[in-house]
């Protein structure tokens, strides 16, 4: 069903670990299963045992990259770990990270979260200078810039490369001996420190990847902190100067896990009051409140609360769908998101129903929800969705469609509600969204939402794609 | 995660289609991927194109098992498909499901769901005889039944065994121009007809396949009816006389996806009234009521109406968890239900929370969930289960653990609640859950909750898989 | 390659093993090995460790389908094993042997070589007694005769059904406790016995198999007999009255391997004497005689000997054509021979070259090969064929194409020449042949070669497969 | 059976085609089929259409790499193709070749077979200068020196960069529009030009890729000559000055397939004379002449010829040996040899045997042999060897093992034969072998045997792998 999903898609997630006891393969595992929801398309693990470090990477999903044989042949108490978004076949593998590298600077493994808006650029400037590439990846970018500095180590030439890096990273690093971490100045992308239990340290896209190893959030990196663990030790410095912070709303809205924290904002908090703020801005007289599952439901559970109107399940989503999935035969092709989501008709039967979604990049399967839930006998079917349209691209990690494919920037509300069908249909406003999340307009990027971005970038040049 | 899960498994799921435009192979793939949550392990379709049957099987998930170019090569507007719970390695392929035999009665494809509590005793019988047997399942028991029957024609020759066979079924067939379904006389294992928009007939399991493939619901086989599809036209007969239906009320409580209506009842329904009446029966002072997703969420949604007590998302569940899982190092296994579980800490904290699971089998995940919960901080955990304890095993197609497992048979409800350390806990009483489904106990098979079964059982002969 | 081959294939082989001190699923593993060129599309192996018996089986070459894991899952010290030929996709499974089976004479595993010409008719019979059958081989036939015969144990059962078996048959069984051996009265196929270093018993299809787990030759299994291997002991008796033994003289021609034995005659020196005869019977004016690799080897060397022509290697062949085939584009496919084959220029250029083949059995490779020794430069191209002109098809366990195809069953010699543009072609006598085995014409079967069979056969109703 | 070969590894093979009806990547997948022998591990190609380059490598039998859908997504007109040694798991896709990069010179495709005797020195220099690495081959060290040149156009490059170069490379490229190939000054490796016949041009390592797609041999690339196809035409330039000729003499001991020809010798005549030649220089007075199979089999028919011995097939190699192999039970482990070679008794028993072998690394293989005869009954083994003793470990693109490991560096002749285990052993001279390839010893690499390189080298830095 990946074909078909109507949701923007995160480029990926990263994981670093300094663990004493020696189990970093097998916690960076952990984590990256953890952080599954943030790329689907290919894991990597890096370790260094303080010698040497060893990569494994292929594409599939965590657990069907690596096998408890190939974790067991991955020895070392340092280790960093990447999920990937998808790409095409073979190709697959190359641009799978993390990157493992061989320079001046000794033997480094990268692996990045975000877009480099100046990457192209950067890469020509490279290329003038003598160096090759082998993959697309930013990773590949960043790696032949920091070989080409002449600081001395590897942590000095990190921040002068940081002058020169323009757009988004959470990128952690790994040599032989240390685990390094740094964000960008706006601090674009989510990056989280931890602590195990028995003494280590942990970065992470997302929090929930401590909880899941056991660890305990010490707090985030902050906008242009390098962090590098180092003997044992945790040492912080600031790479860069920090810019305003300009976290992505989209985290909160679709991408990070509910149960993580993000800069200090809990994620399903936010979606809980997105959905509260939600029904007081486009109230509607309704019998239930029902989600698009599984991102949509804690949005609803809010504005169910808030509109006083019950909520229900009036959806069911079938778990097994979005695995190698093919399309059959001809008729079969029109029922493809019946597949996927099918509506409890005795829930929404002759019901007035409000029905959350999260988010709408193209509408279309809003339009087929719509549809199907008429077809299951609802009176009425009210479309809310709890973040404003998308009216602009990403320039900073996230893949949206090309700007004609978005329905915001294509259509007034208006249309979109005729378009989709619905009897009436209610985005949450960018104020409401704001103070949903709680971090004040000043501390978020909201470009997708109005087209202005913390960095100044020049459409024409730019590509989405990590 | 399939090791650890402390639920009854599925034996499995049954599909059957007349689709004239024939697209028989591409609708029963359809129909498998709804009913997936009966069986994960193999999945096979055979198909009849009228002259000869095609049979296609391996172990995997639906879209796993079947590539678009294995579906083109199964022509045919007559098809039978079968999802299966796990066996061992390569002799999974052995037991997975359509069976295709050949006999003096032509070529014969069976896909069965339940278990004949007689099979060992037909099965020596009819070795008695001479016949020799290649695998476990019931399904071959019943081929080399129908075989050495007399009665000319199928159908006959069904209804002949339909007396001796002792147990729970719900049986497609499939012979080279004929669709068949037949359920035992108790009705244990649900199964379902519908009709295509077109024309064309539907037998499945559960009606969510109906949904899927957009076929129309039309009534359940009855109990001890046989319904035949031939010639286009669809015909029924009283194979066997029905004693007492004793549909199976696992369905209602775990098995069944929430969308699917069984014999007139909607299983989520079902499960929101199995939440109210919990609150009545076992109230406590609390500030929120969370689910354990997924299989809680019906019934904590119904609990927390009911209770007046706030629904909310308190738990979130790792849906990339399940496939393929390894186990990593060694502190690590101990940390392996984090994997799949991880409490919003923000959501919990400072709460006394009430905790909706639909059932305890065995009692350690509960265990486990409390304890999650209070690092989390909540400051009291009710646990609240949807369903009485299971003191007894399953002699009708469900895996339960062995007697000696079963939380609820070895221990009062006080012991359990120490050991699972909860601060209090409630379980549904069996008139609520009789009253919760709706169907009148003397509709229901409620075996495992009172040792009562509707079939007179030998415990020591009997086994419970499939 | 699989697909062009211009030889008959053979249908499999088989092996069984008592082994005291427990290695039987690692010495039957390296013994199918040694067999693997009696069949390549699937293998498999039963163990017994006296209390269970066990099946492994898949599609592939002996070593892709046994890894060292699951040989060590594998114990017991009784095994059977068996090597197939090509079948169709999924099916190829169920196909496969062993074929393991459970009935009232207990659990029973059988491997076969050869074919039952009464197979249908013995199927049609059992059929009418109510019998099933899963898969399309005489195996199953056999199982379920067995199965159902009266007499008490399955050895006394085996001696009542060989007095019904028609055709060929080299059979291992496995039981429990017991290793079993037949041959049909007519010795069709071959089955050699040998003896561990250490204790322990035999059975296989060819000597060369002896050789390589470090067995040493006992004797032959002779035509009729019954061997049992239990307790330790080796038992034998006379299954059915011996009806004068026509052992397969394709078995010397192509199939076995050349360091093999069969009945007291060493394949290789057979071979060799063919082609001694053939310069004897078809001499020519040459300057070479080269060989058609690897099959043809053996008489080219025998051929140059007794013309006084030197031999040389004139053809070198791709010792890693033959897996995972694929024709690649529309001009590449017509050069498919060329991969398989390459002519030494050097060595054939302005030479009148005699080329030797084991066999004709289509005649379009020869034409091929004609047309590249011409195009490397050869003056003449005379082949000769080390066997009489197929005539007739195989009704005992080799697949040769259908009648109509058979090269020499429609062209007189004279033709041939012209249809493969050989200068002249030369096949070996019968009679040429017969003194090549030197087992003398009453002890092998001819009808390939003849039409005359040892056992009466009705061509409409017999298949050649298996 | 990988692991216990007795002989030294060639690197690779390469490949190279302008084919201007379109079919570059089939063509090239025939040509690689052919070049599989030097090559067993992985297998890529890069194919251009004029617009772009695209990639597909895999670790496996070139069969196995490519599927004919895989052919069908690499349209173009100009290709180059690479087989690969063994490298260890998933690096091993790393490491494959061809390598695609991308610069300023545009996307450039390589393969390599040879060694750089510099490349660590190179590699320093580069990495000192900024440059990274992500794999060990040397491919990429010429990439990146290619990149950084500072000539306009990627042949002037190259041609600055062979002046720095030392060691042995036949080196195809592929940019966009052109395919370059060249060769190391003093012809190290092989690489051979053809024609195709409705136009067109191939590079290859060995002339009978030639054979295999239909094309004709045009003439050998020079030593320090640079060829470059582009627009439809062939240019040639002298890239840097010949520095005396040097071809590898194992290349027509063991490498290289009897059916080429290299710099104008036949391989398969070279050894017939070697094997004739070691008639002259260890006569023996013996009964019978065979061969280790395969590759001795050239020379053991010149020695029977010469010596007036007969020759015959006295041992058989099973052709399935070689994939994926592993090593089942205690005893089964020792007889290892015996899957892969088996004497025919009734040939060598009683007999004075001469084994001829073409070369002898390590000995280890040369005693299992001779063991095996006798067991087999000879009354009388002596080897002969078609080559000299290796005594001196090789830098230019062979694998032999390390020095300790050579058994002719650390014994002289009579401690081998003792060793061994043969009643007489017998190796060709120098100048024998000189004298059978027939290209005079000043222009042939004899390294291996005389420890006198045609580069100077310095042993401490250089390693041997690619």
């Amino acid at each position: 069903m990946r074909g078909i999903t109507d949701k923007p898609r995160e480029a990926c997630g990263v994981f670093g670990i300094y663990a004493p006891d020696g189990e970093a393969a097998a916690l960076t595992y952990m984590g990256l299963y953890a952080l599954q929801h943030r790329g689907q398309e290919s894991a990597g693990i890096t370790v260094s045992d303080g010698e040497k470090l060893q990569l494994y990477k292929d594409e599939g999903l965590v657990p069907e990259v690596f096998s408890e044989e190939i974790l067991e042949g991955l020895p070392g108490f340092l280790a960093i770990g990447h999920v990937h978004y998808p790409t095409w076949g073979n190709t697959g593998y190359l641009n799978a990270q993390p990157l493992l590298v061989h320079s001046r600077k000794g033997s480094l493994a990268l692996a990045h979260n975000g877009n480099l808006v100046n990457a192209a650029a950067l890469r020509a400037q490279l290329e003038e200078q003598g160096a090759v590439f082998q993959t697309a990846v930013d990773a590949e970018v960043i790696a032949s810039l920091l070989a080409r500095n002449d600081r001395e180590g590897i942590v000095a030439a990190l921040v002068d490369c940081m002058q020169v890096f323009r757009g988004s990273y959470a990128l952690v690093l790994l040599t032989r001996d240390r685990l390094i971490g740094a964000r960008d100045p706006h601090g674009l992308r989510p990056l989280s420190l931890g602590t195990l239990p028995g003494g280590g340290y942990v970065l992470t896209s997302e929090t929930c990847a401590l909880d899941t190893i056991g660890a305990s959030f010490l707090r985030d990196v902050e906008p242009g902190e390098v962090v590098v663990v180092e003997g044992g030790q945790l040492h912080s410095l600031q790479g860069t100067k920090p810019l305003g912070r300009a976290l992505c709303a989209f985290e909160f809205i679709y991408f990070a896990r509910p149960d993580s924290v993000i800069d200090g904002m809990n994620v399903h908090l936010a979606r809980n009051r997105a959905g509260e703020r939600l029904a007081q801005e486009h109230p509607v007289e309704a019998d239930l409140v029902i989600a698009v599952p599984d991102s949509g439901t804690s949005a609803a559970i809010g504005y169910a609360r808030a509109a006083g109107i019950p909520f229900g399940e009036g959806m069911i989503k079938n778990r097994y769908v979005g695995r190698t999935f093919i399309s059959p035969g001809r008729k079969a092709r029109e029922r493809r998101v019946q597949l996927k989501l099918n509506p409890i008709s005795t829930v929404v039967k002759g019901k007035r129903v409000v029905v959350v979604d999260d988010s709408i990049v193209r509408g279309t399967t809003s339009h087929r929800i719509v549809k199907l839930l008429r077809k299951a006998g609802a009176q009425e079917v009210h479309v809310r969705v709890s973040s404003p349209p998308v009216v602009s691209p990403c320039y900073f990690g996230i893949s949206t469609p090309a700007y004609e494919e978005l329905v915001g920037a294509q259509n007034r509300v208006a249309a979109i509600e005729q378009r989709i069908g619905a009897d009436s249909l209610g985005f949450l406003s960018l104020e409401g969204l704001v103070e949903s999340i709680g971090m004040g307009e000043e501390n978020l990027c909201l470009g997708c939402f109005t087209g202005r971005y913390p960095v100044t970038v020049d459409n024409g040049q730019l590509t989405m794609d990590n």
